[in-house]
Formats: structure tokens, C-alpha cells, sequence
């Protein structure tokens, strides 16, 4: 087994900023993908499509509010399946600090190198949306290699 | 034990150029940290600073002309040492590939999922270093939070 692992730290006064980012429709589609739909309350479902790329649909297994929110892939590549997305946040004087984990992978397959590289552009989009107003959703993302 | 994985692809003809990025003085200085010095050599050390922020000793133990360079880190930050550092390069169609491998952490501190956001905006660096001429090495670095 093997995980992603990531830090940012989001110049917030409060984790409020970003835990909607992470629970709202309008605040993952600033971030992650603008095409973004479906239920995010614990027990509910998100949809997450990439058209041309692919798609999520991930379950929402957690959500403390200002603490931590958990997914658990319940559809979307081969790899990604059964695998888990995990966000805890903690303030530290001016930073929302984001632990993020995605956690489960059964080989390093070098889909993973590429995962790794591309969650760590997203979460600086979701650190761009809550500082600026304005995160790089796909399809505005930076693109990272041939694979998108 | 615990791996940093990345994947970048720059846009590029053969991997020459991202293979001097990695084993010349020049290369790495227009990448990772203006402040570098040593030997790029196998069995040589090259010495990595960030002022104001640390550093570290890498040995060269591995250098295959535009396919490999494997670093082990000799000094540096306790949760480094004796990890090892690999870049694996290949050429599919317009990209040079670059798998990006920090191996051997004993334990996934927090500390090592900054240092996965961190190597990844580096890598990012080095894409754009051989793709414009211009990187972003420390001190020009892109913020990601609190730690730097």
C-alpha cells in the first residue's frame, strides 16, 4: 500500500475559507474541476468529470466541520478504486494548514507519480481561490506533462 | 518506509536537456537553489543551501547519460538522511519523462508531505527551466505556506 501526501499552508484567519472549499459545490469547483455536481454531506455522492480526461465520483465519508473531510472513491479509474482522500486542516496564527492524504494505492504505478505531482497543483489552486478569489480548475489547470 | 512520488513531462526533443538540468552546477542552480556547489560526478558531492532556510549534502551514486541520476542524501535534515533521491528520464514523443522517486523516509511525518508539495513545484521549476530558460530555484520559489 501507498499514499500521496501533501502540505500547504493557506494564508486565512480561520479554517472557515477553506473547509467550504472542500464541502460546497461552488467552492471544489473553484479548485479542482469546474464541472462539478452531486451531494456533499456525509453519506452523499460528488461527481467530478474532466471532460475529454475522465472523472470521480467520490463518497463523502467524514466532514468535521473546520477539521477534516474524507472521501472514499466510489468510482473512477481502475487504480483509484476503493482508495481514500483525506483533508485535515488546523490553524497555525496565519495559516490554515492542509494535511492531505490520498491514501490505498495497491502498486506505485507510475499513474501515481503523475497523481502525486498533479493533487499538489490543485491543492495550490484551492490556496489560490481562497487567497485571491481565483483558483486554476480543470479545464483552466496547469498542465504538468503529455498525461494532462 | 515511505516514498515522495512525482511525474513531470517537459515539452523538449531528447532528454539532454533535462539531464544537464540534473548533472551540471548550472542546471541545478537554474532549478532547485541559486546556491549550488560540488561535484556532479558518481561518487562526487554536491551542496545544496538555502539561506535562511537549510540545506543539503547529496552523493552522486548514480549517473547514466539521459536516463538515470540517483543522489543519496549525506547531510542534511534528520528525516533526510539516508534517503535516497532518484530522476528517471525517457523521451515519449515531444516529452522527456521524468519519474521522480524520494525513497526511504522511515516514517510519513508531516514534515514529508511538505517536502512532497515542495519537490513537486520544484519539478515544475525544472520543466520550465528547460522549456522557457527561465526556472524558479529557491530563493524565487513559490511559496506554499507557513514553511516556506
Amino acid at each position: 500500500m501507498a499514499d500521496i501526501l501533501h502540505r500547504i499552508g493557506v494564508r486565512t484567519p480561520t479554517p472557515e475559507k477553506v473547509y467550504d472549499a472542500l464541502t460546497t459545490i461552488d467552492g471544489l469547483a473553484g479548485w479542482w474541476t469546474t464541472s462539478t455536481t452531486g451531494k456533499t454531506d456525509a453519506g452523499g455522492v460528488i461527481e467530478f468529470r474532466f471532460p475529454g480526461v475522465g472523472g470521480f465520483d467520490m463518497e463523502v465519508v467524514d466532514v468535521r466541520p473546520h477539521e477534516k473531510v474524507t472521501w472514499r472513491v466510489a468510482d473512477g479509474p481502475e487504480e483509484w478504486l476503493g482508495t481514500t482522500v483525506d483533508f485535515d486542516l488546523r490553524q497555525d496564527g496565519d495559516y490554515t494548514i492542509v494535511l492531505f492524504k490520498h491514501e490505498g494505492w495497491r502498486e506505485p504505478v507510475e499513474f501515481m507519480n503523475h497523481c502525486s505531482t498533479k493533487w499538489g497543483q490543485f491543492l495550490m489552486s484551492l490556496k489560490e481561490l481562497v487567497e485571491t478569489g481565483t483558483g486554476a480548475p480543470h479545464p483552466h489547470d496547469v498542465q504538468i506533462s503529455d498525461w494532462h
